[in-house]
C-alpha cells in the first residue's frame, strides 16, 4: 500500500464512516455548516435584512458553496465507486446543493433552491446511529411500514370523499360565494377534513353549512383510523420485542456490548 | 353451448371476474378513462380553462359518456340477471354517471353531477383485493364495525353538546357579533369542536370567548375518545389473529395458498 | 289494592319504565316530541322564518309547552316519592324546559332558554339500555373514568401553558397588534394550543411568532397525551373483559340470559 | 435544643413539608394568594379595569409582593442550606416572582413579568402528591421519557418538513401573496401542518394550494405518529404494572400503607 493510498483510505474513513473522533467531528462540523448555511439562505430572503446585510450574505453563501464544492469533490476522489456514490441519493443531494449558487450568477433568484440542503441534514441520523436514536427510528420507520397499506386504503378514502364532496359544494355554493372551480372546491374540502380551516373559502349557504358539517365531524371522527393503526401495531411491535427479548436474557445480558451496537452479536436479537 | 353464449360468458368473464390478465386489464382500462372523465368534468368547470379549452372538453366528454353508456349496455347483456345488475349499488352507479351528460342538454349544468363517476373508482377496490389490501381493508372495517356502537354514543354526546353550546351562544353573542340564529351558533359550535376553526363567525364578548374555551378544550381532549376506541379495537384484533394464527402454522404453513386467498382453504382462518 | 291505585301503577309503569311496548312507545313519542319541539325552538331563531312563520311556531311552542306540562303533572302524580323526583336531575330538567315559555310572557327573549330541552333527549338512553348500547356507553364512562385523574393533571398542564404563554404573548405583541390585555392572550393562546386557530387575533412580530410556532408544535404533540391515556386505558379493559369471559365461558354460554341483561344472572360477569 | 432553634424546626416543617394539618393549610393559603395574585395581574392588564380600579389593583398587587417577599425571607432563614435553596428551581421563580414589582418603581410595565409567578403554583403538585395523583403523574412522565427519543425524531422530521416545504411556497407564492420571506413560508408551513390554519397567510396559486394540500394531508396524518408512540407505551407500562401487581399481592396487600405511599415498603413495588 503506498502512501497516498494510506492518506486516501484514512480521508475515506474521516468522510464516510461516523464512529471514530475525527469522523465524527468531521460530521458534526458538516452539519453545523449546513444549518448555518440555510439560515444564510433563509435571512438573504427577508428584504429588510438582505438590503442591510446583502454583501456580507452573499459572501457567506458564496463561502459555503465553495466549501461544499471542495466536500463534493474530495467525496467523488475518496469514494471506492465513483459513479455509485454520484448517483446515491445523498451524491445527487450533495451536487444539488451547490448548483443554485453557480446558475444564480446566470439567472437571479435561484438562489433559493438552495433550501435543498436541508436535506443533506437527513446526515445527523448517520450520528444518532451511533446511540439508542436509530433502534427508536427504525421501530418507528418498522411501525409505519407494517401499518402503510392499511394507511393507503385511508387516504384513497379520503381522496375520493374530498373530491365528491368537493364537487357537490361547487354546485351547492357557485362562483358567488368564493367556489370558483370543482378543484377549488376539492381543496376546500381538504382544508376543512383535515381541521385546517383557513377560513379563505368557507361555506355561506345553508345547504353549504349543513354539508360541510358533516364534512367536519367526519374529518374529526376518522382521524382515528391512521392513529388507531398506528397505535395498534407499536403495541403489538412492543409487545414483540419484550417478548423475544425475555426468550434472550441468558445470553445478551451476560455481555459487554458495544456503544454503537443496535443488536446482540451472539443471537442477532434486539437490545434495550 | 353455442358460440354466442360462449362469446358472452367470455365477455362476463372479462367485465365482471378481475383475476386473469384480460380482466385485469379492462379494469385498469376502466378506471383509467373514469379517473380521466372526472378530470375533464373538473378542468371544465375551471372558468380560463372552459373559455380556452371549452370544445376539446366538451367532446371528450361525450366520447366518455358514449364509452361508459356501451359499456353499460354490455353489463346489461352479459350479466346473469339483468334486474339485479340494473338494481345493485354499481348498476345505479354506473347509470348515474352516464345520464347527467345526456340532462345536459337541456338542462346545461347538470353536467357537473359527473362528478358521481367517482364512486365508480370504488371498482378499483376489486382490483386491490388480488393483493393483500383486501385483508388491510377488511380489518379496518371489521374493527370500526366493532367500534360503531361506541363511536354512535360518542357522536351522540357531540351533538347535544354542539346543540346546547350552540344555542348559548346564540344567547351569550346574538345578531350583533354574527351569530344570527341558533343553527347559525350551532353550526359555530361544530367548527369549534371539530378544531377546524375557519374564523368566519367568533365569539367577541368576554363570556362568549369563555364559554368558547371550555368548547375547544373540550373538542381538544374528546378527540381522545374515539381515537382510544379504535386503537383499543385494532390492538385487540391484532393479537385475535396473531393468536390465531400461531395455532394453525402447521396446517396453514404446508399449503400453497392462492395468490388472492385470504383465508386458509382447509381451515378457514385469515392468512397473513 | 282499588282502582284508581291500579291506574296510577299502570301509569307509572309507562312513564318511568322502559321494557314493555307501551312504555317503549312513551318514551318514543315523548322524545320526538321533544325533538320536534327543540326544531321549533332553533327555527324561530332565525329572522327570515319567524317572519314568515312565527304565528305558527309560536302556536307549537305554546303546545309542547303545554303537554310537556301536563306530563310534569303526570309524573308528580305517578312518582312514587313526588319530593325525590322533583329535585332529581329528570325532575329540574322536566320542570326547566316548560318554564321559560311562561316566562316569555313577561319577559320576551328568555323563550331561547328552551334548549334546555336537549338535556330531555338524554331519556333516549334509557331507550338504548335495553340492547347493548348501554354495555358499550359503560365501558366508554368506565374507561374515561379510569382515566379522568391523568387527564386532570394533563387539563392543569394546558391551563398553566395557556396562562404563561398567553401572557408572554401580551407583552410581546400589545395592543397594536390585536392583544388588548393578558386575558385576551389566554384566549388565542387556547385557540392556538387547541389547533383551532380562527385567525380573529394573531401574531404579527417575528418574536411572537416563534412562541405561537413553539405553542403550536407543543399542542399538536400533546394531543398524543390524552389520546394515549385513554386508548391504553380501553385496551387494557378490552383485555380485562376477554379474560373474564374466558374464565366463565362453562357458567355463562349454558344460560338464556334475558335480551336486556348485561350482566351473567349467576356469576355477574359481564357478557358480551 | 434551644427555644429558637425549636421554632425554627417548627416553621421549616411549615414551610417545606406538606403531611401535616398546618403545613397543608399553608401551602393551601400559599396557592390562593399565588392565584388571585395572577387574576391581580391579568385583570390590569385590561384597559377598562385598569382605569376604573386601577387604585385598588395597584396596593393589591403590592400587598401580595410584601406578603411573597415575607415568605422569600422566611424560607431564606428556616432553610437548612441557604444557598441551596436560593439557586433551586423554586428558590429562583420564588425571587423572580417578586422581583417585577419593585423594578416597575423604575421601568413601568415590568409589573407584567410577574406572570412568571404561574410557575410557583407548580408547588400544587406537592399538595397532589398526597393522594393518587403522583402516582398517575409519575405514570404519564415515565411514559413521556420512555417516548421522548422517539418524539425527537419525530419532531425532527416536522422540522425538516417545514423548512423545506415553508422555502418552496416562498419560491411558489412570493411577496405578492403574502409570503414575503422564507421564514414566514415556514411559520406558514408550522400553521399548516398543526392543522392551526389561522388564515393569516395561505396560498393562492394553483402549485402553491397542491403544495397546501399534501402538506395538510401529511399533517393530518402523522398526528397518528406521537400518538401511536405514546399509546403503545401506556399500554404496556399499564400491562407492566398489572404483572407486577399480580405477583406481590400477598406481601402487599397484608399491609397498611400510609395514606401518601406510591410504592409498597416491604419491596418497593408500585401500590395501586
Amino acid at each position: 500500500m503506498n502512501q497516498q493510498s494510506t492518506f486516501r483510505k484514512k480521508l475515506q474513513h474521516i468522510i464516510f464512516d461516523f464512529n471514530t473522533i475525527p469522523a465524527k467531528l468531521f460530521d458534526l462540523v458538516l452539519i453545523a455548516a449546513i444549518l448555518l448555511s440555510v439560515v444564510v439562505v433563509m435571512l438573504d430572503s427577508v428584504t429588510r435584512i438582505h438590503l442591510d446585510y446583502g454583501d456580507v450574505l452573499y459572501i457567506m453563501e458564496w463561502f459555503f458553496t465553495l466549501l461544499f464544492t471542495l466536500e463534493y469533490a474530495l467525496r467523488l476522489y475518496v469514494a471506492s465507486s465513483k459513479t455509485k456514490y454520484a448517483f446515491s441519493f445523498f451524491g445527487i443531494i450533495d451536487l444539488l446543493s451547490i448548483l443554485p449558487t453557480y446558475f444564480s450568477i446566470l439567472f437571479p433568484g435561484t438562489q433559493y433552491l438552495l433550501v435543498i440542503r436541508f436535506f443533506r441534514v437527513l446526515r445527523i441520523f448517520r450520528l444518532l446511529k451511533l446511540g439508542k436514536f436509530v433502534r427508536e427510528g427504525e421501530f418507528v420507520k418498522a411501525s409505519l411500514m407494517a401499518s402503510s397499506r392499511k394507511i393507503v386504503i385511508f387516504l384513497f378514502f379520503v381522496l375520493v370523499t374530498v373530491s365528491i364532496i368537493g364537487a357537490l359544494m361547487y354546485l351547492i355554493e357557485g362562483e358567488e360565494n368564493g367556489f370558483h372551480s370543482i378543484p377549488e372546491g376539492v381543496y376546500w374540502a381538504i382544508v376543512t377534513i383535515t381541521t385546517v380551516g383557513y377560513g379563505d373559502i368557507y361555506p355561506q349557504t345553508i345547504m353549504g353549512r349543513m354539508l360541510a358539517a358533516v364534512l367536519m365531524i367526519t374529518g374529526y371522527s376518522i382521524i382515528a383510523v391512521p392513529t388507531g393503526i398506528v397505535s395498534a401495531e407499536m403495541a403489538s411491535m412492543n409487545e414483540k420485542i419484550k417478548s423475544d427479548l425475555s426468550g434472550i436474557k441468558s445470553c445478551c445480558t451476560s455481555l459487554d456490548h458495544d456503544e454503537d451496537a443496535g443488536f446482540c452479536k451472539v443471537c442477532g436479537k434486539p437490545i434495550r
